[in-house]
C-alpha cells in the first residue's frame, strides 16, 4: 500500500523529500504519494526524472507558513499538503503520511482528516528521545497543555504498544516524568496520574527525572504537553549552548584549535549520538490512522528512515492494535 | 551583624564550611556563627585553629538526612543544624542564613522559624541560572508545584527585586517560562500568568524558551515550581550526558587522546563558565528573613562567595525593600 510524502515539510524542502522519494520507491518499489505545490516539486525535479518510478506527484494548491503560525495556517488554508496527503489516508488509497513539516500543524490536520481513535480523549505527540541505551518514547510533547491524570494514562497505554511493537522491546518500562523520585512527588497531575498508572496494568517503574530518562531507564516517558515540550527544548538548547561554548572554547587559542583538529573524530561520534536525523519519525498516537512527524531539520536520510517506520507502522497494522488495546482496556 | 552558616550543608560537611568560614572571618572580621554538631565539626577543626577569629560554634544536636528524605528529616528533627542556625536570625543575633543543604528542607525550616512577608502567598525557591551573558534569576524552582497566576505574579515581583538590587540591572527584564514565545502559548496557568504580568508595572517581555532563557534574553525568569524544578534539573542533566559522552568519545583513540590533551585549556574554560560554584547561593525570596541556599556540591569558594551575596543583602536591607515594594503593589 502507498505512502504519503508531504513535500514541503522539512526547513529544506522540497529537495530533501524529493531526494527521499527517489531513494525509497527505487529500493522498496512502494508506491509514493509526493505531495505539495507542482511548480515548486518540479522546479527541483522534472517529470523525467521520476519516470519509471512509482512516484506520483500530488498537487497541493497552499503553502503553510513556517513556525508557531503554521497551525493558524492550517485552519486557513484546507487545500495545504498535509491536508491533501492526509485526504489520500482517509480514503484508503494510502496507508500512512509523513511530514518533516510543524507538528501542531500536522496534529491539526491530522485530526480533521483522520480523527481519533475511538475512547482516545486525546491524541499525543510523540517523540523518541535520545538516551545513553537507545531511545525512549515521550509523549505528550506539546499537543495537550492542559492534560488530565486519565490523558496521560492513555498516553501511557498508547505509548507503551509503540514501544513493544515498533522498538520491540517487552513489557517496555513507563516513567512518569517529575520533579522527584519518591511516590507522592510533584504536581497534582503527577500525583493523580502516578495512582492510575499503578493499578493500570502496565510496566510503570514510578516517577523519573530528567537524568533517569537520559540515562535510558524508562522506554516510554509520560507527561502532560507542556512540561513535556519544555523538558525537550530544554535538553536541545542546553545541548546546544553546550556545543557552543565547546566550540568558542576550542578556538581560544592556536593549541586548542590543533587539539581540536586532532579530536575531530571524538566530536563527529559525539555528534551522530545526538543527530535528530537518526530516527526519522515520530506518529502522533491516538489519531484513527498513521501520521508520522519528522524533525523539521530532517534530511533525506531522516526522511528516507521515516519512511520506513510508516511501513513497518502499515505492515504490523499499529492502528488496529492500539484501537483493540484501548477498546480492551477501557472497556 | 552576625552570618548564620549551616556547618552540615554541603557533600562534603563540614570542611568546605570550617574553610569558608575561616576564610571570610578573617577577611571581613564579620561575626560567624557555623551551626552543626559539634563533635563533627571539631574532628575537622580544633578549638586552637579558631581562636583569635570571630567564629563561634554553636551546638545543633540533630542530624538532617539527605537527598528527598531531608524534607521529612526536617519535619521530624526540630534541632538540626538549619533549624538552630534560623533560631538565631529569627531571635536577631544574626542578620542572615546560608546552608548548601536540601533546598526543600531549607525552605521548610525557614518557613517555620521565620515565616512569610506579608502578603506573600508562597515564598519560591530561586537560583542564578548561567545564560550566555551572565545570569539570570529563575523561580520557582520547587518550593511549591502547584500554582496560581497570583503566586507567579509575586515571584516575579520577587525576582525583580532581586535583580535590581543585588544583580544591579535596572528595570530587569521579566519572562515567562513556556513552550511557545507567542502570547496564548502554554497551559491555562501560563495563559492566565501572562495576562496578570501584562499589566503588573514589571519589564514584562513576554513568552520565554529554554533558548531564549540560556541566550540570556530575560533577567528574571518565573515559572510554576514543578515545571521550573523540571527546566533546571533537564538543563544539568543534559549538560552532563553532552559531558560525558564527549569524554568517553575523546578516549576513543589515541589521536583523539592527544587531542583532548592539547584541547585541555578550552575544556577547563568550558568547566568554569558551567560551574555552579561560581555564584555562592540563591535566596529563599518570600521568606521574612534572609535565607541563602547554595548548591549541594558547593566548596568552600562558594560557600566564601555566598556568604558575601547574604552580606550585600543584609547591607542593602533586602527583606525591608522587599517588605516594602510587597505592601506597596498589593495595597
Amino acid at each position: 500500500m502507498a505512502i504519503v510524502l508531504d513535500a514541503m515539510g522539512s526547513d529544506d524542502f522540497p529537495k530533501p523529500e524529493i531526494e527521499a522519494a527517489i531513494q525509497f520507491s527505487t529500493q522498496t518499489r512502494e508506491k509514493i504519494f509526493l505531495v505539495g505545490h507542482r511548480d515548486i516539486i518540479y522546479q527541483h525535479v522534472s517529470e523525467n526524472d521520476l519516470s519509471g518510478l512509482p512516484i506520483e506527484v500530488i498537487h497541493a494548491e497552499d503553502i503553510l507558513e513556517m513556525g508557531e503560525k503554521a497551525v493558524k495556517s492550517a485552519q486557513l488554508k484546507p487545500n495545504n499538503s498535509m491536508a491533501v496527503g492526509l485526504q489520500l489516508v482517509k480514503e484508503g488509497a494510502a496507508g500512512g503520511f509523513i511530514t518533516a513539516g510543524n507538528t501542531g500543524a500536522a496534529m491539526f490536520n491530522s485530526l480533521r482528516k483522520l480523527g481519533r481513535i475511538q475512547n482516545v480523549a486525546r491524541p499525543a505527540l510523540t517523540t523518541l528521545f535520545p538516551t545513553r541505551s537507545g531511545f525512549c518514547v515521550v509523549l505528550d510533547i506539546g499537543a495537550n497543555s492542559d492534560c488530565r491524570p486519565e490523558y496521560l494514562q492513555q498516553f501511557a497505554m498508547m505509548g507503551s504498544i509503540y514501544a513493544e511493537k515498533m522498538q520491540k522491546i517487552s513489557a517496555p518500562r513507563v516513567g512518569l516524568l517529575n520533579n522527584g523520585e519518591e511516590a507522592g512527588k510533584g504536581n497534582e497531575l503527577a500525583r493523580n496520574t502516578y495512582t492510575l498508572l499503578e493499578s493500570s496494568g502496565l510496566n510503570f517503574i514510578g516517577n523519573v527525572e530528567a537524568k533517569d530518562v537520559f540515562a535510558g531507564k524508562a522506554d516510554v516517558v509520560v507527561t502532560d504537553g507542556f512540561t513535556g515540550n519544555v523538558f525537550l527544548k530544554t535538553s536541545e538548547a542546553a545541548a546546544k549552548m553546550m556545543s557552543d561554548l565547546l566550540k568558542e572554547s576550542l578556538l581560544s587559542s592556536l593549541k586548542t584549535k590543533i587539539g581540536a583538529l586532532l579530536a575531530k573524530d571524538a566530536f563527529k561520534i559525539l555528534k551522530v549520538k545526538m543527530d535528530p536525523n537518526a530516527i526519522g519519525a515520530a506518529p502522533l498516537l491516538g489519531i484513527d490512522g498513521l501520521s508520522f512527524v519528522g524533525h523539521g531539520r530532517s534530511n533525506s536520510t531522516a526522511l528516507f528512515n521515516g519512511m520506513k517506520l510508516v511501513k513497518e507502522a502499515m505492515d504490523i497494522q499499529l492502528v488496529s492494535i492500539l484501537r483493540e488495546t484501548i477498546q480492551e482496556k477501557l472497556s
